[in-house]
């Protein structure tokens, strides 16, 4: 299918995201107007009620079945485990040929309990890799995918067009569809993202033992911190979630950085000039050269 | 002395910024106007120009002895371990009374050193603490240190004046003045400044031995990643010099870091939830309350 069908095609169906926080939220404002109609779901009316008056969606409720019942896409963007749990509770009551994504932070376990579905429904993976240092309904932002990378994780059953459609809609809110498996996935992100957060949160953890002595620490504290830091201020359960769920990528990366850091340690101490320059260029040459088309 | 004094007294004074980098083109730039002049020193004569063309400086040259003979105030600007060079070089041509203050990162030896300067001169160590990721003259921004902490490390023998004086620099530039001993502030950039530096860089290092065989990696890397790493993409010689001279400070708080890591890492392999959310709650609320007022 080409563009314009995908367009003609979800005009007249219903979307429905199930969980209103700042990821499910934000991809129902992105989303609206583009589907005949979205549906929101979230177990505290509050959300509700706000998603409805702010716009992000055309239907709300805290009934998971009324939720899904029309629904020709269903979006589940609730924290990791909540999602595992879901699959087991939509199977029987969703629409024949219905396409389910996810919006979790780690795939494998996802996806592999997706394909417990029935096989007429449509299963795909999907991450988006945006900010995630606020949460909740207040955080919603429709333009949070903007040029952010959308990592799609399509099982061995998907057809090409639900891979199509699904990278067309994240196109259309902006983002980068990237497919990925998802093992391959769990691996990067783990690299790439979970790693950072521990050790952001190790970093804060580091300083505020040194704080306890001395608190004037954090007058001193400044960008170069903030920066490094950011990640740890993200949501506690979502990240427990990440952690457990991804745990042996993440203690396998975890002890390659410790390796890392070991060496880098013992260049230091030796004030071994020369490796340790060829060691900060290589790494400094490796991320100048990141992110030079994105702001900053 | 009062405000008013120090603008007046100041209206007549030669200040010398040595070194036309970063720092102390920027450090010119902001002070530019303050004072009856502002004299440029760099090596390279194309700083010198560049630096006379924008209006950073009244006056620039390439000989030491002609920028320092008739400065009130000399900044030395130079990376950290050519200012502790220079302080021998410029010990018996500095005029009677001048001030005498640097930029460098690490202060223990470049107050020590000071300490042989003759008893007449004031002596002070500077060092403002913001962005550093960019270098050299093209990087100057007379508002780089604006909200940014400038912590002024004074020797038993700096006068109650000369640290008001100071003081009142700094707030005219934009910063926030913060008086620490120089022992205490090694420690505590230690922990702030130069630690997530060399997280941030083995950072970048664990994950291009990941993307050794997976260089799509780079195109999963989001807003997480580039916060986390911005400072590896520092100036190597900068760092190099701060590594080397705040060494074991250095070396301490990295150790520290490594046994929190390590505990952290039992946690996870445990699947010790509760201990775990006890944790990451904790940095969490560190971590949201710090930064609140400042633009992020």
């Amino acid at each position: 299918m080409k563009e314009d069908d995908f367009i003609s095609t979800i005009k007249g169906q219903t979307c429905s995201i199930i969980g209103l926080g700042l990821m499910g939220g934000s991809l129902a404002a992105a989303l609206h107007g583009m589907f005949h109609t979205i549906i929101g779901y979230d177990l505290r009316p509050e959300y509700v009620k706000i998603a409805v008056e702010k716009n992000y969606i055309d239907k709300g409720t805290s009934h998971l079945s009324e939720a899904i019942k029309e629904a020709n896409i269903i979006v589940l963007a609730t924290p990791m485990r909540v999602i595992l749990n879901m699959i087991d509770e939509i199977s029987s009551i969703l629409p024949n040929k219905s396409i389910v994504m996810d919006l979790g932070s780690v795939k494998v376990p996802v996806v592999e309990k997706m394909q417990s579905l029935p096989d007429e429904i449509q299963i795909i993976g999907g991450h988006p890799m945006c900010g995630r240092e606020k949460s909740g309904i207040e955080a919603v932002d429709p333009h949070l995918f903007k040029n952010a990378p959308f990592i799609l994780t399509p099982a061995a059953r998907t057809s090409r067009n639900t891979i199509d459609l699904l990278s067309f809609l994240i196109q259309s809110i902006g983002a980068r569809p990237l497919i990925l498996e998802a093992e391959r996935h769990d691996l990067l992100v783990a690299a790439i993202s979970h790693l950072p957060y521990l050790i952001a949160c190790n970093l804060v953890r580091s300083a505020e033992i040194i704080a306890l002595n001395d608190a004037e620490l954090w007058d001193v504290a400044s960008s170069g911190f903030r920066d490094t830091t950011r990640l740890a201020a993200s949501n506690v359960e979502m990240s427990l979630d990440i952690l457990l769920t991804n745990k042996d990528r993440i203690l396998d990366m975890t002890r390659m950085f410790q390796e890392q850091l070991a060496s880098f340690i013992s260049l230091l101490e030796n004030n071994d000039e020369d490796m340790l320059r060829d060691y900060l260029s290589s790494v400094q040459n490796i991320r100048k050269h990141l992110f030079v088309s994105s702001p900053t």
